[in-house]
């Protein structure tokens, strides 16, 4: 089903054929692109969903410094890496496919929706290796960057310690150059000490090496770090060390995990506590976990954005996927389910038995709702891939503007599917009755998992913040001026399919945005500003949405006539009617620079 | 905390002490209600609390047909016993307190904070005893009742079916009339046979016996079942049998547990598939479980609903008490945790170090926000619970007020703070971040557990359908009418205290209801009016919420000046500031009888 709309999305709205075009993808065709679809959905059903709750229920766990997981991951982790996926984007030159970004997320979004905790988190192991082929040496790209794309080794992303998540600025682990490595050749080598927290598949059997990319900061020759985010640098620390082809040495790195962190969701993945350096593996007979420096001193975070952005979409995808999940799931119960009488104009039920839940009214309402958040979620997310891929690929004015575009919407694309695919989960569970709340159905382990997603890559306080304090003005609001003007684009062509009342809405709903950043913004007072910033990251996710439903309904009203046609016209209408107007009340404090939250004192809240 | 807050409620917004003027509660004062309070208080924190994740992970498990359950399960039904709520409003002279019911609520409420699951369910056998004593023979009452308050038994309620849950019609168990049972001393006796699904502590060791109530039909002649509601009669069945002062006679009834549901939260309490009468254990030579009918053929339902009422005020009370516990977990995170620096108006953060994370902005808005929730919800529950005192015993023209604003209420007081305190349980595992997703913490728990509560005891869209397509309009809009006078006070109320604006507000907002159900039902058309009968649930219950934060507001400025009045009147800014706004939303559609989701067709979903 998510199939059937992935390929509307990407054929009939995003026209990805246009894509084939460009020299990079111009031995693509509408044909390759679909076979890479089918690849995916065949595995993603046969192999995937079979056993997602198999991770669920049997948990990573420790077992002497081992981290035991069930066979399922490995099955899983093998089929995925067999899909070849892992180097969908990469050149052919080094086994790549050099699909577009767009079609590369789509064929993901259904292994996340089968199971987001399965196939090695094969997600990390790109955005390392892509970090690494933007950043890295030409060895380091050879001896890491391909073995990941290959699938022999998986990759993590270290940044986070116990004491700093949002605040990377305060992290404590320390690299201090080794006294013969300036000259590696897999780069200028270090020692790293320090624990890392929150660490995806930081340990696992699941590849024979683990490649860590770990924020550090270098110590002076008195041992002092550097302050603040400026003084982060960025390394390559491998679980077990390799030669410049990529071979393994034999040697084992001082990187031990410390500990598993037992979480809500998303239990297939083992998140773990990393011990760099505390001499528990002695190598070269000294402690301290050899790392090779990626890019120079100090651009650590700037090296890691690069990853960030795009990890962002990808986490809004895995939110739209998830809630798609459970979309899937109780639209199916619902047509079995056979509870209570269809309701009469004039009250009175008569017994024709039991009707299936699927024609109550508040069911319809439930399962539309869900229709909208995850369809939505998805257009969202596809829609900024596409971007990416202009950004990458467009002629220059366009790559430009896809650019601005996309800065402006990264935050939204992160936050929206996370907020509102998370609430469609907890639909499809009221949905089921007592029977979603149940582990003999899949729908609460879609809510659990999903949960993860306001959180991780950036709460929704600090995606707000980068939206409201830094992207809506970026560039003397660049990225608003493109946005407005892709607005009025899909207003414009409203006329034609008689949803001029609509367009209408959407309007007023942009300049109340406007009015709200400008209100916002009225005595430049960053504190005032941004007390609100996450209502305003509600209310502009739900106008960009809009747009998109408004601009899918125009899609579907110029494809022929067909129930999908329909079924996007009125939850296009189902938006418009019943979430559009849910912004006035969260611009309300925004526009007016309300103190209200700003004004609480600490001592009066427990009292 | 809660403490402090349940204080204010009852003493210094709905003055329980008037209640000592009344016969039943002339041997109370203000210090006899605390003293019950401090005990309920000391007994939930030092016996509940510390094992409340013990009996979450720590499952009910089935075993050679037994339920076994981990030893904190009997440590806290005892201690439960012990208390002497299970009788806390029954009379002296069977051993209860006499206790009013919103004190009996307000002292519960600290064990569902400390532990929901905890306890053996008191909740239930309480219900299930005060529905014998409506509706039960003396001889009941005696045998079953008096050994329920006196926490010798426990009791069920036995009402779904695995295909009947919210359709309560269509269930199945049948009851036969026993040969020579018409003269039972324990009343009419029959033979039941059926599966009843969703049993909350069906089967358990914890007491020697277990009073199962159950809705069952009676057979005619021929073996049919009468259809429909009217149909349904009661029954006790206890799980062993007694003679007629409640001693055991050895007999084991034919009732077994036939599985247990594994559910995402409220683990501690096993919840159980029961069989009657499938002749596990033949009893008096037959199979066919005991049972003793309550009140007359027919009436089951009826008798139900008493108890069903009380119930979703309960319900309510659950799920702002669970809320509590996150906001508490939450603000004392929020104090310890330092991450990121304080924003400066000039946007350039200063490094004075990183700061308690309470001090950002943010943080600050998702505290307030689970302040308005939980204890607006608090107060909805305990106002509901005063309500019942003042039906109970209240003077006549008084009483039927109370009755009459209570019955309009009652789906609130169950929705609202099971909507809201799950939000409430969502931001607390916000505030906490990563750390907030572990198990390492308890707020997962909370928000797992919480979710039960907008599926049991009537789910959301049932208790919107019972709001809109009954309450608003029963008898002639009495109910309707009382709240609109008790608003007018409040409103009149606001002048002296310089809350004039808000009172505007809120009597714009009572206005936009009134509206809304003039709109909805315009042609007296059911299918049109009901369409959106959850929104519109939602927007009443943030109407009435409204209607107490600023009742609250005006009770806490006219208290002496104090931290706790200042924070309560902020959070009364904070609901009219960032809540009350969103009720345009939900009217919108209801007002205008939107078809959006009436005409989405089946086939539309998943095209």
């Amino acid at each position: 089903m998510m199939r059937r709309t992935l390929d509307f999305l990407l054929h009939d709205w995003l026209d990805i054929q246009s894509l084939t075009s460009r020299a990079r993808f111009s031995d693509h065709s509408v044909e390759t692109f679909s076979a890479v679809l089918d690849t995916c959905e065949r595995i993603s059903e046969e192999v995937f969903a079979p056993v997602n709750r198999i991770v669920d229920t049997d948990e990573p766990r420790l077992e002497d410094g081992v981290v035991v997981l069930p066979e399922a991951a490995y099955v899983t982790a093998r089929a995925y890496v067999q899909s070849g996926m892992l180097a969908a984007a990469q050149d052919y030159d080094i086994g790549g496919m050099q699909l577009p970004y767009v079609a590369e997320m789509a064929a993901n979004s259904m292994f996340w929706k089968s199971g987001i905790a399965l196939g090695g988190c094969g997600l990390l192991t790109v955005a390392n290796a892509n970090l690494l082929m933007a950043h890295g040496s030409d060895r380091q790209k050879v001896a890491f960057a391909h073995n990941e794309f290959s699938g022999r080794w998986f990759g993590t992303m270290c940044l986070s310690e116990p004491h700093a998540g949002s605040g990377l600025g305060d992290i404590l682990t320390r690299a201090i150059p080794d006294p013969d490595g300036a000259e590696d050749p897999l780069g200028p080598r270090y020692r790293l000490h320090g624990n890392k927290m929150w660490i995806s598949n930081g340990d696992h059997e699941l590849t024979e090496n683990i490649v860590h990319l770990v924020l550090a900061k270098i110590a002076d020759a008195d041992g002092r770090l550097p302050a603040g985010v400026k003084g982060i640098s960025l390394f390559i620390v491998p679980k077990k060390l390799v030669d410049m082809e990529g071979n393994l040495t034999g040697e084992r790195n001082d990187v031990v995990v410390a500990g598993l962190n037992h979480k809500l969701g998303v239990r297939g993945i083992p998140n773990t506590l990393l011990n760099f350096g505390e001499g528990a593996y002695p190598v070269r007979g000294a402690a301290g976990a050899i790392g090779y420096r990626v890019g120079r001193p100090g651009e650590g975070l700037k090296c890691m954005f690069h990853m960030m952005n795009e990890a962002r979409i990808t986490i809004g995808l895995n939110a739209a996927s998830i809630g798609y999940a459970g979309y899937e799931a109780s639209l199916r119960y619902a047509r079995d389910r056979r509870q209570g009488r269809a309701l009469a104009r004039d009250g009175k039920s008569s017994d024709g038995g039991a009707v299936r839940i699927i024609e109550h009214p508040d069911v319809q309402r439930m399962l539309l709702a869900q229709k909208a958040y995850v369809e939505g979620g998805l257009a969202l997310s596809l829609y900024c891939a596409r971007l990416v891929d202009e950004a990458n690929t467009g002629a220059e004015h366009d790559a430009v503007n896809a650019r601005q575009l996309l800065d402006l919407l990264t935050p939204v694309a992160k936050s929206w599917p996370s907020e509102w695919g998370l609430e469609a989960n907890s639909l499809a569970i009221q949905v089921h009755g007592g029977y979603g709340y149940t582990r003999d159905f899949p729908v609460e382990q879609y809510w659990r998992d999903n949960r993860l997603n306001m959180i991780h890559e950036g709460t929704h306080g600090i995606q707000s913040l980068d939206l409201l304090g830094r992207k809506v003005r970026q560039d003397d609001g660049a990225g608003m001026r493109v946005l407005r003007s892709r607005i009025d684009a899909t207003i414009a062509a409203c006329g034609d399919q008689g949803l001029q009342g609509r367009g209408e809405e959407l309007r007023s709903a942009f300049l109340s945005l406007e009015r709200a950043i400008e209100g916002a913004w009225m005595n430049n007072d960053h504190v005032e500003a941004l007390a609100s910033a996450t209502p305003f990251l509600q209310a502009f996710g739900h106008v960009v949405v809009a747009w998109l439903w408004l601009d899918l309904g125009v899609a579907a009203a110029r494809a022929p006539a067909s129930d999908r046609a329909k079924g996007l016209r009125q939850t296009m209408e189902y938006f418009y009617t019943f979430e559009l107007p849910k912004i006035s009340a969260w611009l309300g404090p925004v526009e007016s620079r309300s103190g209200v939250c700003r004004d609480m004192r600490e001592e009066w809240f427990d009292a």
